[in-house]
């Protein structure tokens, strides 16, 4: 496949020194950290989507580590993005500082690490977009940084359903796939709990506010998120407060609502939604060496549904199934087990790919 | 506790005959019935709500059987009423007409059956309500009827939750409580979801047009009463229709939304989904005989809240645990199983009753 591009990319190679870290009157040892490349930059291309049709669209991507390094494309859920961790260049936090950075499983001295924005997570194409869309969307991203071959693709939640698209369709170019609590399908009650956050957000249309039912909709799929377990641990007892009961789960909720509506508007949270709920790809079709991680407490992706996924891969396939109150968010919370299924990914990637693939294909 | 009523109490003793039935040229046999007494009412009286005060309030009552017979109070969730069965003078099908009638489980001619509207349920108290307002609204009921001792409270869902404080508050005439699918304590993640539910309400109540909040909170409850496992039975993968993705529960979910709204005002669901999450009640206040039945695959109340209610009882404790695709709904679903319990628990109700509590009490 061909992409008419226009790729413009911004280089900053970590302009600000490191500061020294004092603790009063004692000086602290501070590791000194390798510079490392980080970048963010933009493409133009026309894509042809699977239900919308040719479509030209803009693609925002950021990288960390140098160009000689083995590349790793790394993707979250609906809601993360490009920034994944935080460097001298770019000093936030990323949405997955805990495994993105010098030090870490996602190491930038030895990976390449690149990301995207969601195509369509700037609320700018409102149309039906197919996870495979997505996974075209990586690849146009890639040429533009004319990286030939993928190291790994490591996606979580919607992520892991893209990085399955992305083996599929692109399989030829990616040496190692790590899907985390993401399958090959939709589970159809998965997907009607979020119709029906889309009917929150349409309801909230109606109105001259459509944050609130955004906010809805978020707060609704934050319980497919969580467990049960966390909640008992977390919350107590219902309250009566001024003539209404106020259930002790409220106060967080509103915060998770609130803080995403500052950041998501509601054509990127409807059309990102329902992507997931068209993700539909025959496992057979992937014979990429994948390592398919699942959680025990998932709600939202039945470790069910991991397991015939990994049972269906063609190529050599290694399953975790981890276990963690915070369900299907386990991949942003459970940090250490994560780090060490990353680590061993990339390790089985740079050693083993092509004696693993023959072995699954005898 | 006294309470000032008023009641009137319509009697319908069985006016029709009953039809013979025919299929073709062959007449089927039919079984004689006997007479079954039915009847209903209604009796205004002055309620102490634990959180609203005095309130005047009218209740809603149905029975079925003749007075001599031994009294079984039954209670569903928030959606059931009066009606649980049908019969010769009230033809239209009651909420557990599986389990109500003459030759089931709860036989009108062995038992006298009597039922409630839920306090609140007419939409015409918007206050706080407490399920202990309840226990004490059912009390008021079987003090109108001249029903000394209760032989069994047979609840479900909410009605579970009703039972138990019924038992905390006036255990001294209940011979045996049934507490299936409802536990001494809202769930936090369960109350959380409902108190979601509420915010759809008050969504659609900004504009004109309340009932889309109210079909759109039903929706939401419909996912907590049933299971992933069902769903994926039930419903194949989502499709692309004029421009927006359509999950393949939509349809199940309108007409789940539709028929809700058509029966029921958003004050009354707010208020009694409310009264779920209040329920907050120590087991050992009850030394009742009861059965505690769960459904290991309920995501409403978690099988560890019906063990631990069980644990917490001071009388004697029978506890079932069924498994069920249906999960919290596994009350109306599974008919066969559920009339073995209350078959168990009606015969242990008539037999065993002091023995049973003077061993739990050793």
């Amino acid at each position: 496949m061909s992409f008419a591009s226009s790729p413009r990319t911004t280089f900053a190679n970590d302009p600000a020194p490191h500061p020294a870290v004092y603790s009063g009157q004692t000086p602290l040892a501070v590791d000194v950290l390798p510079e490392i490349r980080a970048y963010r930059g933009e493409l133009t291309v026309s894509l042809p989507l699977r239900h919308a049709g040719a479509r030209v669209v803009t693609l925002r991507y950021e990288g960390l580590g140098g160009a000689g390094l083995p590349a790793v494309f790394v993707a979250g859920g609906i809601s993360a993005h490009r920034h994944v961790g935080s460097s001298a260049a770019f000093t936030e936090a990323g949405w997955w500082e805990a495994q993105v950075g010098s030090g870490r499983a996602l190491d930038p001295t030895r990976h390449r690490i690149v990301a995207f924005d969601w195509l369509g997570s700037d609320g700018s194409l409102d149309a039906v977009i197919d996870p495979a869309d997505q996974a075209d969307a990586v690849a146009a991203v890639l040429d533009a940084l004319d990286i030939e071959r993928v190291h790994a693709f490591i996606g979580c939640s919607y992520g892991a359903m893209v990085g399955l698209q992305f083996a599929a369709r692109h399989g030829g170019r990616l040496d190692r796939l790590v899907a985390i609590s993401g399958a090959h399908r939709a589970h159809p009650f998965s997907s009607a709990w979020r119709a029906l956050q889309r009917r929150a957000v349409a309801l909230g249309a109606l109105q001259c506010d459509e944050t609130h039912g955004l906010a809805l909709a978020r707060q609704l799929a934050i319980l497919s998120y969580r467990t049960p377990e966390e909640f008992a641990d977390r919350f107590e007892a219902a309250q009566v407060v001024d003539g209404r009961v106020r259930v002790a789960a409220e106060d967080y909720l509103d915060h998770c609502g609130a803080l995403y509506t500052t950041r998501t508007s509601p054509v990127a949270f409807q059309r990102l939604s329902e992507s997931i709920d068209l993700q539909a790809l025959e496992p057979a079709r992937i014979d990429t060496p994948t390592t398919v991680v699942a959680v025990e407490q998932d709600r939202l992706v039945p470790v069910e549904d991991s397991l015939a996924l990994a049972q269906g891969l063609r190529g050599a396939t290694r399953v975790e199934v981890l276990s963690s109150r915070y369900g299907h968010d386990a991949f942003l919370k459970e940090e250490a087990a994560i780090a060490a299924v990353l680590t061993q990914a990339l390790q089985e990637a740079a050693t083993s790919h092509t004696p693993i693939a023959i072995e699954a294909a005898a």
